[in-house]
């Protein structure tokens, strides 16, 4: 190759951008025009190879629907949503880490009163998981009207929106606060499951030998009036994939034991049936700048 | 952000990725991941602006179908098309430079006879154009049944694939070259015209403060047994925008100047009717290795 032409071939692409209007749009595509180029030349990308790249991402663009965003995966298991929200989280000491969004949130979900089970199935094998918390601030404040948006696979290892058998917004919905930062979230123990494997990114796992599991976990989004959201999850911590989770999610912050209780006294306690799992989980907020 | 965690996230993915079995593919996704974490590093990227391009880039996939390339035309606009070509080229001296494919290639175009028209429409307020020429390989021998694609807009400034007001296949086809190598294409001169901005492609076209416009050319793709095959452009000298090509493929080496030839008699002697536009234009192709 003729690496002063190539060379050469950057600047005219940045100095043609270098009109961007808006200095932070302007930034952030000199960098990406820079990092790319850098690439394509770091390996010698062929031709052959690059149409295998423009073919991919066409149909990974073309996988995603209303229920299915195959571009966040893809970036999940290319690690950069997971790096993106530790860059941008700079979560301080006693604040709750951040991790993940994923491709299976849907907004506007129904609101669940307190101790509502988001379980919109007969138990059968099941028994109840309980998490009990409050939603707190810096100084330890507890915040009233906060939103709890939770979602989790139902025991077959799927979302509402991945399986047609599941009622719409089964395992999914919002909580709020108490006047005294408390909230009640009735479910079901989360279970360990594969990313969807039948679109591209299930190619990309196949040709690069890596499995598609996530560790259990239950998603999170906690919004309020003043305070920063707060995108998490509560991962298991008894699940065999915590240490490999294919999307780079997991931190060691965010893993929580559930504990069985068998006394149905306690059961009663929280307005559920004994055997269950419970879960004692504060949220703590940064203040919004 | 935690520089540390960041940088460490990058080696679990990197590791992560190292079980990949095909040793090229491993070297371009390693590199791949280091150039896309990179970028999110120097820049800071904020959630909200990866969700930006996570959606930009579901778009653009999304904008495909069988007649229309926008990811091709992404990466033509971020001059990583003509880049991956230059590297990949590695045009020797005396050989045709290479340029882009663009997004507007169609595979199995129909033949075209020695000197047959691709201009499937009555001529109107346009003159005919003659391009000869020879397909030579590295020591000047004649090359035989090479196959010469060529496509190119309307004097509307559209391709065919474009506009459902021309026929199929107008100004699209390929020719083969006789023994002697010669071959004859008649069409009319190209127009400058812009890439389609109806799409995301369109949108950074906008808020870059870029204009659309490609100079006039018509792209030749040149096959033939026993040598590696060409896919270029040929530019008009006269055109306004050689110097600011929006998808950065213009090369001084394939600019063409067009010569207007009045004399019915010489019309005669290719085949058409005077005035017409006129090009000797030989390819040189390179040794299969």
């Amino acid at each position: 190759m003729n690496e002063v032409i190539a060379a050469d071939l950057t600047d005219i692409v940045l100095e043609r951008y270098s009109r961007t209007p808006d200095p932070r749009l302007r930034e952030i595509l000199s960098s990406l025009i820079r990092h790319l180029h850098d690439f394509a030349r770091d390996v010698n990308l062929t031709e052959d190879e690059w149409m295998v790249g423009i073919d991919f991402l066409t149909r990974t663009g073309q996988k995603c629907d209303d229920k299915r965003q195959e571009m966040i995966l893809l970036s999940d298991n290319l690690g950069l949503s997971a790096l993106v929200n530790t860059i941008s989280a700079n979560v301080p000491a006693g604040a709750t880490e951040t991790t993940v969004l994923g491709p299976f949130y849907v907004p506007s979900t129904p609101e669940r009163q307190w101790g509502e089970s988001v379980l919109l199935r007969p138990l059968g094998d099941d028994i109840p998981l309980i998490v009990h918390g409050r939603v707190l601030g810096p100084d330890g404040e507890h915040i009233p009207d906060a939103t709890i948006e939770i979602w989790q696979t139902d025991s077959n290892g799927m979302y509402d929106i991945q399986d047609p058998d599941q009622p719409e917004n089964n395992l999914r919905g919002h909580y709020r606060s108490r006047d005294d930062g408390q909230f009640l979230i009735t479910s079901i123990r989360p279970t360990s499951y594969p990313i969807p494997v039948d679109g591209p990114v299930g190619e990309l796992l196949n040709v690069t030998a890596r499995h598609p599991w996530r560790p259990a976990h239950i998603h999170a989004v906690i919004t309020a009036k003043g305070y920063n959201s707060l995108t998490t999850h509560l991962f298991d911590a008894e699940d065999e994939y915590l240490k490999e989770d294919v999307v780079f999610a997991v931190k060691e912050s965010l893993i929580r034991a559930f504990t069985r209780i068998e006394d149905p006294a306690e059961a009663a306690k929280w307005g559920t049936t004994a055997p269950f799992w419970f879960l004692e989980n504060d949220f703590h907020l940064t203040k919004a700048r």
